[in-house]
């Protein structure tokens, strides 16, 4: 079996030959970027070959990279089997998560009335007057004689008991004991939150005894490896029974990674966390359950469930305390999931007056409305666009993506994370280049370049000789070859802007198609909350000036940061909120967009840039 | 390795060098007869070494094998390693259970009112403008929208609804959804009713739609190997959380073999059994369910739970549908388990009037009693003497068993089960042994034989030649070697009367101590209930000669079979029986007989014959 070395990664594994490189890098734990689950089109799954014959490009190979680049040995993982030993050089994009963990959402105070309680309990010893079998005692002290046990537990309720003078704690969630243990570990009170993204997911660990959030942690979503999209995924479970599982086993292994990390951070022990609830979109929930997402992907997209489910950890292999409960939040509809209903819980739009929308843009986009006393969603096919997918330079907001551009006196200035070599441009970063080029009279509002010829004379000449032909049409080099990371020039192309305004326009189209149906007027809108970390990033203006945002004050655009994820907080500390996050999909009318008749037209007005 | 054969099974098995012949025949799936649990006391393990090298007789198969059987190779099972190729004779129990499965009990008819209930269903198709889930437009269909469903059964059933038109089955336990099913399968709903005896486990297969009893199957308790006693096995259990697992694999692997048996006997599918009701001693439950019964064995024996266990057939790996839901019934004490449960619902002797006493009389003996309103129940040391354990040549109720003796005009008369050869003495063969030689006066009330000197002039002169001195005192030949199957005497010993004299002494103590907490006499009994399936062989005559049962006339005392298996079929087949054995451990007096302090006294005074 030949032999693959990975560097900078060093790791080294033995797979069978004809293995491809995409999933040898997945055997040995590494991550390689790619958006299109190895159909060769997004070309970004590039990997150096350093050791190792090579075999000629491919097509696709040759229309992702130059020359150049070909000669270095680069090549694209996704058309590559594995024939003889390698040593490959694997891309690292650093900090991908820092600016989504760093943020703990807008929500500064939870509510403290945790599901799990618990009882400090010493039992009278049994004898021969006083017989009572050993749960019954226990669950006497309690004075809760109806509550429910795990064969688990019971199991190992006697020598519990004796072991430790009978002094025992009861953790109790609901009408189940979900485990008794010895002495009195009433302080330890753990629980986790997630929010499980398409491509991030991302974990709270949290003190119920007191509803603070004592570390935070996340990971990108191993699922990538099988498409960046919800589409790839369900297609890809949907081929078979194993496909599932291994989607299933994709994410489960990462929230446990998740958690072995918020542990070590806080010392925190297994067994003394007690529920994890999640939040996710209605695809990511299914994939977590191991439920069939089939149906999900035609018309008339039909979930499997939409209520709340409930398991215990061991069942689904979540390492927790084993009879800790993991609850995944509902959804309510099968582009509109419980991640939108932590939204809802997060921004208080089902218990708020006044008029607000709501947008999360992820890595799909659903909106929602309070108006008029009604509460309604939609999602919107916005596409991966503003997390940098089918973006010709697109990247995840990492160290040395462009995330700032600025049309200044001529001048057209760019940024990146860090102030590092730039490697590629976020989403912020493509939407502030629009704006920037916009403001320069590069671009029209219809989203054409404009001839190179006919560039307004106030942009400086210097930034004029950056707009070129290129393969597919205009394009703008934003940061050129020799100040790049990988000494080829940043562009912005024209079809990064139809991507742009493809995304841009099916999110206001679908916020407009909400306001008619509520009968109101954008003006009429009293805020509009950006949730996401996309929302904290994004500059207002650039927001307002490609016409992503209604056209209101800016005052009136709050970003309120990771809403999603802070809903599952609020719900895994709070048993109140709990309990309206269950019964939230009842209160909201979802609209399914591609059942209106209006939606073309206003979503073809609405890809204009203004 | 050595290779083993067993005949006349035909068995290979390789094993290790120095296994002991009791575990290559476990591993061979073989069952050797046997009492004490290997440790040479019992004699029973005896097995043919027909082709191998043998070692010298030890000292335990001195004691129990004749010169001549040592000489033809018998040896003791529990005595021997295995060092060399061998080929091993086992000698087979006929038909050990034929009488036991033969029993429908005393209850002809059972109360159909099962607790699963079956929904034909007829879904709408779903629709762009009817996005409901599948989940949710099942339970709407069924007018429960708060019913719960496993993630198996959520997991298949998108394809399940597509597959099928929309068009299936529901299989519904309380609040619970435990099946979904293509297609109309409402006729089809069945259930398995058992009782794990510590000796015999018994399975009923019983047509839910009816409550018709279809197929009876039954088994030796394979724990057995472990021991023919609980103490036995709880000892055994208490040693490692391995050896607690290896009884309870023991038990399912028996139970889930009968269930084939039911199954090809009737052609029953798996999935169509949706429940398994169970009772058993409370030894036996804890082992079924897996949990640790170290403090069931010494005082003051302390079940770890008393309540009514409920968990999902995959859960414990019963193979029927793996949805379906696996039922311990109650225990009342660490000796009054669910069987006993069983007797009072099969008596209806929480419900009746009359003053009432059933005796449960298997591997260990329990008593229950109804008097002037109140229902008190407890237990006796009985021991397995009644079923031949601790008796010379006892053995259990199987072919060619001594099963009756009677004396007639000087003569005793002895039959075995289907007139064949003697083997042994079955628990009746005990009773009527000591009925008719009390009857000939060649025992006396004390339990002492007479001297062979003073034997009354009526018995007849062959007759009184077969008591004779034996190893451990005056000893009775009721079968000569001519006659038996083994070629040697079935003997009935003064060690076995005084066994017998205990048994029934503590039985008949344990019920006069019932009827002093009750406030009434032996007189006033209207009833006496022998169950088991002992109940149904023994001659009420001899019981009564030997003073097992109080001096009631004959009329009154009456055998119900095997009331604690038709226990657990009534509690399986009717809902409202199922509550009230839920809560019958609440309503039944535990008398602990240790704790007495006139216990004693009654129980020296009640071991004379009369």
């Amino acid at each position: 079996m030949p032999k693959i070395f990975f560097i900078p990664q060093n790791k080294e594994i033995e797979v069978d030959k004809g293995t491809g490189i995409l999933t040898a890098a997945d055997q040995a734990g590494l991550y390689i970027e790619g958006d299109c689950a190895g159909r060769g089109t997004c070309g970004k799954c590039r990997v150096k070959l350093t050791e190792g014959e090579k075999a000629a490009p491919t097509s696709a190979e040759k229309k992702h990279l130059s020359a150049t680049d070909l000669e270095k040995g680069w090549v694209l993982a996704c058309q590559r089997t594995i024939e003889n030993d390698m040593t490959i050089e694997v891309p690292v994009q650093k900090d991908a998560h820092l600016r989504k963990t760093s943020l703990a959402g807008g929500v500064e105070k939870l509510e403290c009335d945790p599901i799990i309680k618990k009882s400090e309990l010493k039992l009278e010893r049994p004898a021969v007057k006083d017989q009572t079998a050993d749960l019954e005692r226990l669950l006497g002290k309690l004075g809760q004689t109806g509550l429910d046990i795990s064969l688990r537990e019971l199991a190992n309720l006697p020598k519990l008991l004796r072991g430790n003078g009978y002094k025992v704690t009861a953790a109790i969630s609901g009408d189940r004991i979900i485990s008794v243990e010895p002495g009195n570990t009433g302080d330890q009170v753990y629980g986790v939150a997630f929010d499980i993204g398409t491509t991030t997911i991302m974990g709270s660990l949290i003190d119920l005894t007191d509803a603070s959030i004592i570390a935070v942690s996340a990971a990108t979503n191993p699922q990538n490896a099988y498409g960046a999209d919800v589409i790839s995924r369900i297609t890809h479970a949907s081929e078979s029974a194993e496909n599932l599982k291994q989607l299933q086993d994709k994410v489960i292994e990462a929230v446990n990674k998740i958690i072995k990390e918020l542990m070590k951070e806080t010392r925190v022990a297994r067994d003394r966390i007690y529920e994890l609830v999640a939040v996710g979109n209605t695809t990511m929930s299914h994939l977590f359950m191991g439920i069939d997402p089939t149906y999900l992907a035609p018309a008339p997209f039909i979930p499997a469930y939409s209520r709340a489910l409930e398991v215990e950890a061991c069942e689904l292999g979540i390492k927790i305390n084993p009879g800790g409960r993991v609850t995944f939040l509902p959804n309510i509809a099968g582009y509109v999931g419980s991640d939108t209903v932590g939204v809802i819980l997060a921004t208080d739009m089902d218990q708020r007056s006044d008029n607000c929308a709501a947008i999360d843009i992820g890595t799909n986009g659903e909106l929602v409305l309070k108006a008029n006393g009604r509460l309604m969603a939609c999602s919107t096919a916005a596409g991966p666009a503003f997390e940098g997918a089918q973006i010709k330079h697109g990247m995840r907001a990492a160290s040395g993506a462009v995330e700032s551009v600025d049309y200044l006196d001529g001048n057209i200035v760019v940024k990146t994370i860090d102030d590092a070599p730039a490697c590629g441009i976020c989403g912020s970063g493509l939407i502030d280049g629009a704006a920037a080029l916009l403001d320069a009279g590069l671009v029209e509002p219809s989203g054409r370049f404009v001839n190179p010829e006919e560039q307004p004379e106030k942009v400086a000449e210097h930034f004029k000789k950056r707009l070129r032909k290129g393969k597919g049409g205009y394009e703008y080099v934003l940061v050129t070859a020799e100040e790049s990371e990988s000494g080829e020039d940043i562009v912005l192309t024209q079809g990064d802007l139809r991507e742009l305004q493809l995304a841009k326009g099916a999110i206001y189209a679908g916020l407009m198609i909400l306001l008619k149906e509520a009968g109101i007027r954008e003006e009429d809108l009293d805020k509009v909350l950006l949730a996401g970390a996309f929302g904290n990033y994004v500059r207002k203006e650039s927001a307002l000036k490609i016409g992503l945002l209604p056209q209101l004050p800016p005052d009136k655009i709050i970003a309120v940061g990771n809403a999603a994820g802070d809903g599952s907080r609020m719900a895994l500390a709070s048993k109140t909120i709990r309990e309206r996050a269950v019964e939230l999909p009842a209160k909201v009318e979802h609209l399914e967009l591609s059942t209106r008749p209006d939606f073309q037209d206003i979503f073809v007005e609405a890809m204009a840039f203004q």
